[in-house]
This record gives C-alpha cells, sequence and structure tokens, in this order.
C-alpha cells in the first residue's frame, strides 16, 4: 500500500493564474492553480519545480518537499523563491522529483461571480 | 464485449470535497467527488480506495465490490467504513482492484449559486 | 498527414446525461454528454458503442460510420437504436472501431443558469 | 532541465469554438479554445496543425514556430493562414512537430454571463 507509485518527471504546458478572484472569496475559493501531487512510497521526495515562459528563459529551480505517503496540492500562487508567478502570465511546467510521484493539474477560476474548474493528469514525462 | 478492460492500481492525486453546496441542492447537485469506476468484464471486482493526506497517515482500505459488467459511479462523500473524509481537506487516493477496471475522476462543485464541474482519467499505475 | 492515427478500442467510465436545461436553451447550450472522435486516416471507421450501468446488464451495440478523414462529435443523448440512454442514470462505454481512432470525452452542464463544462481523453484499451 | 521532453505527434478529437462572448469580455474572458505548447528543448520547433471536420476535407497545414525553452498558448481563433476557424463548427486537430514538445488543450467558454472551462492532455499520437 505504501509502495512508491509513479513517474519522476512531469508536464504541464497549461499555466495561468487568473489576475483576479471574486470579491471577498475565502482562501478556497480565491483564484488559483494546483499542482496536486500524491508521493505513496516510504522515502521522502525532493521536487524540483522548473516554469517556461513565452518570451523569457526559464525560471527556477523551485524547491518543494514531500513526505513520505503525503500528498501536497501546491497552489503556484504561492510560490516565491526564487521569484513568484506573475499573474496573467501564459506558463508551462516540469515537475522533478527524486521519488516516483503522480502528478495532477488543477485550476479554480473565481474572475467572474461563479467559479469555474478543470482538471487533467499531468504528463509522464520520462 | 465482455472482456476484462484496464488496470488493477489507479491513482487520483487531487482529491476535495467541497463543504458546502448550493442552498436547497438536491442530491444530483449536491457538491460532490466521484470516482468512476468501470468493470467490463466477467468476473466481480473487489476494490480497495486508499486515502493519502497532507500532514496525517495513509486511511483505508475502503472496501467496494463491482458486479461484473457494471460500472459504480462512488461519492468518495458516502465512504464512510473505516471514517468519513473531512469536507474541505485536501486527499488523494489509490484505487486497488483484483480485477483489471477503468478508472475516472469528476467532481461537481455547487459551493456558488452555480455548478462547477471537472474530470481527467485516472492514471494506471500498474 | 492522412495516416490512420490512435486506437481501436477506448473506455468512458463516466457517464451521464443531466436531466434538464436551461430554459429555452438553443441546441448548442442544452445540456449534453458527447464523446469526439477522430479518423485521421484513409479508411472509413465502423464504431461500435456499448453501455454498461449500475444494477442491470450492458446495452449495445450501437452503431456509428465515421467517414475518412473526419472527426464526428458523437452526442449521446441523440443515440436511440437499440434505445435511448435515460437521463439521470450513471452509465460507461466502451467504443471499438475498426480503424485506429482517437476519443475524447466532454460534457456541457446546463442545468443551472450557467453552464459548467467537463473534458478528458478517453482511456485507449488495447 | 533543457533536455527535450514529449512527442512529435498529438492528437485533440474535440475542437469548437464558442460563437459568442459575455458583453465586453477583454480578452482574456473572451470564449477561446487554446492549443499549449511547451517546447522543453533547446532546438527551436517547426510545428504543423491539421484540422479536421464533420462533413468537408481536412485544412492545413497552419504553420507555427516554437522557440527553444518557450511555451506557447495557441489560440485557436486566431488561426488564419490557411484560413480561420468558423466559430460553431465541431472540428479536431492533429498537432505535428519536428522536435519533442508537450501539448494540453483548453477552453474558456463565456456564452453565459459566467465563465466555463475544460482542460485536457492532448493524446500523445506517435
Amino acid at each position: 500500500m505504501t509502495d512508491a507509485i509513479g513517474r519522476k518527471r512531469w508536464v504541464i504546458p497549461e499555466g495561468f493564474i487568473p489576475p483576479q478572484s471574486m470579491i471577498n472569496a475565502n482562501r478556497a475559493l480565491l483564484s488559483h492553480e494546483a499542482a496536486c501531487l500524491l508521493n505513496a512510497g516510504d522515502k521522502e521526495a525532493h521536487v524540483r519545480i522548473t516554469l517556461f515562459f513565452t518570451d523569457r528563459e526559464p525560471v527556477g529551480p523551485y524547491k518543494i518537499t514531500l513526505g513520505a505517503r503525503r500528498t501536497l496540492h501546491l497552489r503556484f500562487n504561492e510560490l516565491s523563491d526564487p521569484e513568484p508567478i506573475p499573474p496573467g502570465e501564459d506558463y508551462a511546467s516540469v515537475i522533478e522529483s527524486d521519488q516516483p510521484i503522480v502528478v495532477q493539474h488543477t485550476r479554480l477560476d473565481s474572475r467572474a461571480a461563479e467559479i469555474a474548474l478543470l482538471s487533467t493528469m499531468a504528463w509522464p514525462a520520462d
């Protein structure tokens, strides 16, 4: 049940942080974009994220540690080191881990009065 | 037409049960998260679901029986043994079966006045 | 450019035809569920769809012909032979073709005043 | 970090450009359909897109150049050569590249007062 599951490199070509949210949204309903990571194995995973843009060089790595037998629903909005991601700018991400993980991409967009959702499994690149 | 189709282990990294629903929602429009399972084969499938969390040990197995040539659109909200899943908490799931099955992940979110939907095929892990 | 592309068997575990639509919706905005098929090759494809349910035996085949170098965005709502699919009932589908095709699943839900969308690539089963 | 990642041929069976948008939408909220491309490698990629329709022959290629280590969130609405895509017509696309890329499909539909989103990884065909 705690076998390591997944791959060590995943790709999400679609990245975009909506620049607004509905008025008075709490954190759950704030517009956000997430990479949901699962480390089902018994070893801590060290994850490095590189971001790609339309007209400038890649930025990264953003470093994340994901405990054994843990999930992390990582919000790209909350990344800050080496630099925050500008809302409203198209980007893509490559997610590399030293342990097998599984990655799913989700966005909640609350720019309008109601929310919209999208999700897809990331692409296993190795 | 009734060949066994699919895999025996599937992963859904993104799990989240919206903590509210629109007022007066009937069951169809209640916020929910589902794993849609298809057992196209001629043998009953015995399914075990393990849940992973952000900062505590995995919980499970949740046990489900899926008849031959049947589909089950399982709502995570309705799981109760060994324990219900707290709404509003991030989780991930690993779904294991003794027969090949196919698994798709869907969420209906009716926290706002309108509904939002997401869906993706789960990740085949074996 | 007109190579045959894809697989001969695809699975969509999640099927559900929303039982209502917004008032006065035109066909484009009617609640519907679609399997989008692409036959990129030079031979006509003969497609057979079998539907699976929660508590009764499978129904089918529903037979579709898909021309060479053509796409068909097939609405499950509009299938009628051997029998229409009851709105509001959970189902799953297996789509088989004598030529390679690619299949994507989409739903437009207009039960509320606004629309919601989901989509995922179907699962290639062969 | 700048390895070439992905495949050279991708398929998106579901294509549809919503024929309207909400009133006064800015570009970000205009109804649109996008193929998000990532070229993580060190060589410029030359991409050719062919469109398939329900009842007429394929159109293309649409030619795109994608720089090394760059992403492009290509809106189908904005393609014009050899011809624009008629809004409201079902289509499908095959995307071919001379370098490995990864492709994700996204639609933002703002025909109603609120937006709806869908996304899925394209299907890697080679």
